[in-house]
């Protein structure tokens, strides 16, 4: 069986969509790229300031509430329709729960073919790329680089904290079935 | 049964996604907002430039070949099944193909309480807010404004020309079961 | 002598950048456009949450500090000088001081053609786009609307509530000399 | 005499804009920061793909006219007067001309302190990180790589190669005076 869904998980600023665009141009057939922010983007504005939304703090800490949990369940059910109906989907994700995270996904990705990517960075080099972007809650680099990794397993996993995004994508790309 | 997918069609510059973000204001639950634009964004960048994906010529021509097609008919898939596992969604679109766009939303959407909404503004004025935006391929808005409701049957329709968004997504919002 | 500078003053989301994209678009000749919110852009991040800075309070109010003050009297003098040097500029502010703000652009911009614009829009209209843009901070729009324009003189202005903003352009480009 | 512009001249994708705000976070006196770019967005539409204006090929060739040429000498003489005002600059550009746009700046800035930063970053590396963006015409990020310094004289050279942005910043921030 081929690989249907890519899941790449890391904390913010590590990485993930660039490595997400890295493997929509390396690999052979065309994949979708979704991901986290896009279903905030996705949300009323009221629930992006709302602790029964999604919460950002002023020092990089982010909560989620039961509004946010149900749609983001609602997101996962349809994303895995989506692959059933014949689309491969890239996943870029903030495990917040770690495993607990990875199981919602397990649940929903139920029968497909998953391939599980941890991508790391360290907390430091992440800080310093938060600055680069400009456009993040400064602290949320440092606070994510290693708890969203907690308890959870992969079938490969990049660090990008020496090694180019591109270099990454195509190392994952060599695992996909 | 109360209404659990909102379809606003119309063309470029018509003002769809700004009453999107109307309708999620007004209406009292938590909608998800999601477009034809979120597709393309989410598909690799060679499709964007592609006759098998979709391809924007300079004079505001949009045309769209089989591997777009497939991707799309696994979106509207996904998008049900979000709305199914309990997500309310406000899908905004442009049905190039007219009536033909429609059939293949009704199908994926089958079973569910849809609200059909018809966008409209007059070319001229829609040309113009093309300018005012900045980001479109000019041409797109007038040649759009027209086709894109050629036979397509709605159950509101409002005209953005001489109303502004937010009364035209109070009077969507009174529609809504 | 014909005119070397557009100042457009107005509130949050009266439509001014989309005026300024017009008339870039109907003019003849070649005019840059630049506005407050380039200025804002350009200043260090720490600046754009601070005191000394510029401040965005959560109920749309927006208060500026000494810092900013002086990179503002800097950046104006750049754009006088700017014009002095040959290039047309359409400037965009937000008169939060009302006739001080206007003296500060004068003295800045003496001995250049100035045609002076206000860019009205009533509050409540405003407001509703200022939803519809989403990025901005709820309430700035109606705070604004009227304060801006107190004891400024203009030579000509425009009311986006009813009219279009590539309308309101061609009237202002009717008034350059 | 104390540092009153940083100009940083390096290809498309090499990282000059992400120093540049680096450069913000680190230095303790607040300063602006503006580049080539900005220079672009501030432009007619018109100008963006004319080749009397700037002209993006499909290949990654740049290629610049003299309606161009006109505005960006203005520009630069309004950068020098922001300066000579008080305000400290970062300037960040594509010196396309090598030797020749180095001259055309150091005219401009004459009488100013100017730190020139050479940013530096393999071909290859660059064109990986031109698909990471996403949004650049790919193909510019080889072309530029090496052209740019052609002739140019640096105060200090940063290569983004292997190093990252934040740790080039501190470097150059230790040779502001």
């Amino acid at each position: 069986m081929s690989t249907q869904v890519i899941v790449l998980n890391g904390g913010s600023s590590s990485g993930k969509s660039g490595i997400a665009r890295c493997l929509q141009a390396v690999l052979p057939e065309p994949w979708l790229s979704v991901g986290i922010d896009s279903l905030v983007d996705s949300m009323p504005a009221s629930l992006k300031t709302s602790p029964a939304g999604i919460d950002f703090a002023p020092d990089g800490g982010v909560s989620v509430g039961p509004r946010f949990r149900a749609l983001e369940a609602a997101w996962m059910t349809g994303i895995a329709a989506t692959v059933r109906a014949g689309a491969r989907i890239i996943v870029d994700d903030v495990f917040l729960g770690g495993a607990a995270s990875q199981e919602r996904w397990r649940q929903a990705l139920d029968g497909l073919d998953v391939l599980w990517v941890g991508v790391r960075c360290e907390g430091e080099v992440a800080e310093g790329r938060e600055i680069v972007r400009g456009d993040r809650v400064p602290g949320m680099a440092a606070e994510q680089a290693e708890i969203v990794h907690k308890g959870v397993v992969y079938d490969f996993e990049v660090d990008t904290t020496r090694t180019e995004s591109l270099v990454c994508a195509r190392a994952i790309a060599a695992r996909v079935a």
